[in-house]
C-alpha cells in the first residue's frame, strides 16, 4: 500500500485542499442561533461528500437540534466494523477582531491552513471521509466502516445521546476512531488514552432591581459584580486547590510510578511560556504542569460580565453580573455530582445580600481508554509507519464528553487517533491546522484499517 | 413677585414642555464616539435656547474636546454676580432593552418626564433657562447673571478645567449655582452641602498571549478572569473595609454628635430596601446606609468584561480581563494620591503569572460647602418658600468633582440647590424627571436671586 496512499494524496493533493475548504467557508458555530441555518447546510455538504467518496445509505438524520450525518461501507457483515466519529459544528469566532483573515475564509499561510474548524473538526473528520475514498477507489478497504458525524459537539452534544441510544442496532460496530485530538509535536507522534471530563455552568448574580448611580448608591448596597467576583475567588484557596466541599473526593490518585512514567514525555517548562509570553505558570500546588493540564482537575472562568463595558467611563452599579465557569474533570469525577456541588457551594457562599441563580449547560464524564488493545496497537503500528517513530500514549487535559458516554450506551472503546497541535489555536482566533498534519492524517488513517483488520484475525 | 411666578408658569407650561423635550431628543452621549455630532449639536441647541431666553454674548466656546456654552446679562457691574454651572451631556443609555421607551424619544407618564438626562442634567439646566427668561420678560432679574454649559460632565470635564483657568476674568462672579443633585422627597426639600470625590480608573489583566481552549490549559496556566476576580475580591476584606494601604488616611472623621445629626435625616431601611428588592443591605461594617453613601469611601466595579459572553457555552482561557472600577472619595481624600495608592496596590497584589495594567479614567475631590453663607441662605429661603418648608442641609454620596476645581481656581463657593430624587433612575434605564420637580425649579430659581440680591446689600 505504501507506494500507492503517497502517490494518491499526491495526485489529489489540491482537490482534498479545495474540498475541505468548501466545508470551512460554511460557518456551522452551533452556539450562535444566527448560524442555524449554516449548521444545516454544513450537514448537508457532508452527506455529499461522504456520499462521493463511496458511502451507502448517507443520510442525515434529524434531532431535536442539529442532524447527525450517518454513511457505512459494509463490505462482509462477518469482518470487524470501525465506527468513525466526529463533528462538523465549530466553536464561535469570536473575538473576531484577533484574526487576522477571515474566520469562514480559509487561507493558507506557511503551510497552515487557517479557519474557524481547519483542525476542530472538519479538517480531522475530512482527513476520514478522504483516507476513506482511497480505500474505496484502490481497493484497499479491509473491514467495514461507518461514520457518525455530528453538529453539537461544541454545545454538549445533548441529541447525540439520544441519537446513540436509539439506534444501537444501526451504529453496531467493535471499535470507534475518533481524530478530534492532536500530537505532542509533529516530530513526537502521541495517541490520546485520556480525556478530562467537563462540568459547565452559567451563574447570575442580582443585586438592585435596576442599575443604580454607584454615588447615591455607592458603599451602601451590594454591587454584584464585586459579589461575584469576591464568589469567584473563593473557587479556590491559596494553593490553587479548589475549594468547592467534595470536589476532590473522586479524583483517582495516581502512583508514584505512574506520575514518573508521564513525566518522561518529551516537555520544555520555558518553551512552553515562551510560546504563551508567560513569566510563570500558575496552578494547583504539588503538581506539575503536565500533571495540572491532564490528570487534575481545573476550574476556568470562560467568560465573565455585567455593568458598563464601553467606551470611557460610566458611574453605575449594575444590576446584574454573569459568568460561565467549566470545570475539567478526572476520573473518577462524575459530571453532574459535580455540576450539583459547585451550585450548592455557590448558593452557600451567596451573601443575603444579593440572589443568585446557577444555570448548568453541559457535561460530561471523564475516559481512559485501553493502550493493551488491538485497535490501540492498530493505531500506534499505523503512525510508527508514517511519522518514523513510535506514539507516546498521553493523558490529554481536553474533553470529548461522548467518549464516556459511547462506552455505556454502545459498549464500545475508543481509539483517539488525532493529528492536531496544541498551538493550533483551537477554540482561539487564528486556528490553524498544518497542511502537513492533514495529509499525515489521510496518510495514516487507511494503515490503521490495515493493522487493526489483521489484528482482528489474530 | 408670587403671583407673577405662578402665572407665568401656567401660560407657558406646555411650551416649557416642548423645548425641554427638544434637547432631550438629541442624543449627547459624551463617553461614546458614535454620538460626537449629537454633543455638538446640542451645544448649538443650548446657545439658541440662552439667545431666546434673553441672554446676551452667548457663544459656543470650542475646547479640545466638547464646547462650553457661555451667556451673560450684566445689568449693572456693581451688583452680585451668580454664575449658573450645568451640563448638557448625559450617560450613555445602555442597556437600552431595559428603557420602557426610546432614551431619547421622551415621554411623560404619570407625571414624570422620561428621558435619558430628564434629570441629569438637561432638565436641572432648562430650569434655569427658563427662570431666566421669566425674570427677563417680567423685569424681576436683581442681579448679574453668567451661564457655563459644559458637554463633558459625564466623561471627567477635563477640558472645563483649562477653560475656566484661560478665562478668570470672564467667568468672574460671586457665587456659582448649580442643579445637578436633588431633595430628600417633594414634601422633604434639602440642599446638598458635600459631595464625594471620584477617582475611576480602568484596569487589564494579562494571562497567555492569546485565548487558550479550556481543556488542553486549564489548570496548568493563570487564567486572566479568575485572577481579576481574586485581585478584585482583595479590595475588600471581611468588614468591607477597603483594603488598599493608606486608602483611609485622609478620611476626615466625623464626630459623634455630627453623626447624631446626620441620623435625624428622614429615611426608612425597609422602605430602602423594598424600592431594591434587596432582602439585606451591604456595606462597611460599623456605619449607616446613609454614611456609607456619604461620610464614607466606597469602592464599585463599574464594568467588568472577558471571555466568551455570548449565547451557548464556550471552553475558552480568554488572554485578557478587563474592569471600570471606580472610587468614591471623602473629604480630606485627594483623587490622584488615590488613583496612585489604588495603581500600586494593584500591581503589588498581581501575580508574576500575569502581567497589569491601570489607567486612570478621570476624578475630583469631595467638597464641602458653607451652609452660613448668604448664597445658602437665600437658597434655604427660597425653597422654603416654594415648598413651604425649610430645606434640609445634605450630604450627597454623588460627585461633582468640578466644584473643587471652581473653589480652587475662581475662589468661589457653590450652591448646590437642585431638584432631582434618588429614585430618578439618572445614570439607569428608564431616568426621568418629575414634572412637578421641574416647574417647582423654575418657580424657586427667581426667588433665589431676589434673597441673594437682597442678602448681599445687607
Amino acid at each position: 500500500m505504501e507506494n500507492i496512499i503517497s502517490s494518491y494524496i499526491e495526485t489529489h493533493k489540491d482537490r482534498f485542499i479545495n474540498e475541505l475548504f468548501e466545508l470551512l467557508r460554511i460557518p456551522s458555530v452551533s452556539a450562535d442561533p444566527n448560524y442555524s441555518n449554516d449548521v444545516f447546510k454544513t450537514a448537508e455538504a457532508v452527506k455529499e461528500k461522504l456520499i462521493s467518496a463511496g458511502a451507502d445509505n448517507v443520510e442525515v438524520c434529524a434531532t431535536a437540534g442539529f442532524p447527525i450525518v450517518y454513511g457505512e461501507k459494509i463490505i462482509n457483515p462477518k469482518l470487524p466494523t470501525v465506527l468513525v466519529y466526529g463533528h462538523y459544528d465549530v466553536q464561535p469566532a469570536d473575538p473576531i477582531e484577533l484574526w487576522h483573515s477571515g474566520p469562514f475564509e480559509p487561507v493558507i499561510i506557511d503551510g497552515k491552513i487557517y479557519a474557524r474548524g481547519a483542525c476542530d473538526d472538519k479538517g480531522q473528520v475530512f482527513m476520514h471521509v478522504k483516507a476513506f475514498e482511497f480505500m474505496m477507489r484502490t481497493n484497499n478497504l479491509p473491514c467495514n466502516i461507518k461514520f457518525m458525524i455530528e453538529g453539537e459537539e461544541e454545545v454538549g452534544s445533548d441529541n447525540l445521546g439520544i441519537f446513540v441510544k436509539q439506534n444501537k442496532e444501526k451504529l453496531a460496530a467493535d471499535i470507534i476512531l475518533i481524530s478530534d485530538t492532536g500530537i505532542i509535536a509533529n516530530d513526537i507522534p502521541s495517541i490520546t488514552v485520556g480525556l478530562r471530563g467537563l462540568s459547565y455552568v452559567e451563574v447570575e448574580v442580582t443585586g438592585p432591581n435596576r442599575d443604580l448611580h454607584s454615588g447615591l448608591y455607592g458603599g451602601a448596597v451590594a454591587n454584584p459584580i464585586n459579589i461575584l467576583c469576591e464568589m469567584i475567588a473563593k473557587m479556590k484557596d491559596d494553593k490553587n486547590s479548589i475549594c468547592i466541599p467534595g470536589f476532590y473526593d473522586d479524583v483517582e490518585i495516581l502512583s508514584a510510578e505512574e506520575r514518573a512514567e508521564m513525566a518522561k514525555a518529551p516537555f520544555s517548562l520555558e518553551e512552553y511560556k515562551k510560546s504563551l509570553d508567560l513569566s510563570d505558570i500558575h496552578g494547583e500546588e504539588g503538581f506539575s504542569t503536565n500533571e495540572r493540564n491532564s490528570i487534575r482537575p481545573a476550574l476556568d472562568v470562560n467568560g465573565i460580565w455585567g455593568g458598563y463595558t464601553g467606551e470611557g467611563a460610566k458611574t453605575v452599579i449594575a444590576s446584574k453580573a454573569y459568568a460561565k465557569i467549566s470545570m475539567r474533570l478526572v476520573p473518577n469525577q462524575n459530571s453532574e455530582k459535580i455540576t450539583q456541588l459547585f451550585k450548592n457551594y455557590f448558593e452557600s457562599i451567596a451573601p443575603d445580600s444579593v440572589t443568585v441563580k446557577v444555570t448548568p449547560h453541559h457535561g460530561g464524564g471523564p475516559v481512559v481508554t485501553p493502550s493493551n488493545s488491538i485497535a490501540y496497537k492498530a493505531a500506534s503500528k499505523a503512525m510508527e509507519k508514517t511519522f518514523g517513530k513510535k506514539p507516546v500514549p498521553v493523558r490529554s487535559g481536553g474533553s470529548i464528553p461522548i467518549v464516556a458516554m459511547f462506552k455505556s450506551e454502545l459498549g464500545l472503546d475508543s481509539v483517539l487517533m488525532g493529528f492536531g497541535l496544541d498551538s493550533d489555536s483551537i477554540h482561539s482566533p487564528n486556528e490553524h491546522y498544518g497542511v502537513f498534519n492533514y495529509f499525515k492524517g489521510i496518510e495514516t488513517i487507511p494503515y490503521f484499517y490495515k493493522y487493526y483488520a489483521e489484528g482482528c484475525k489474530g
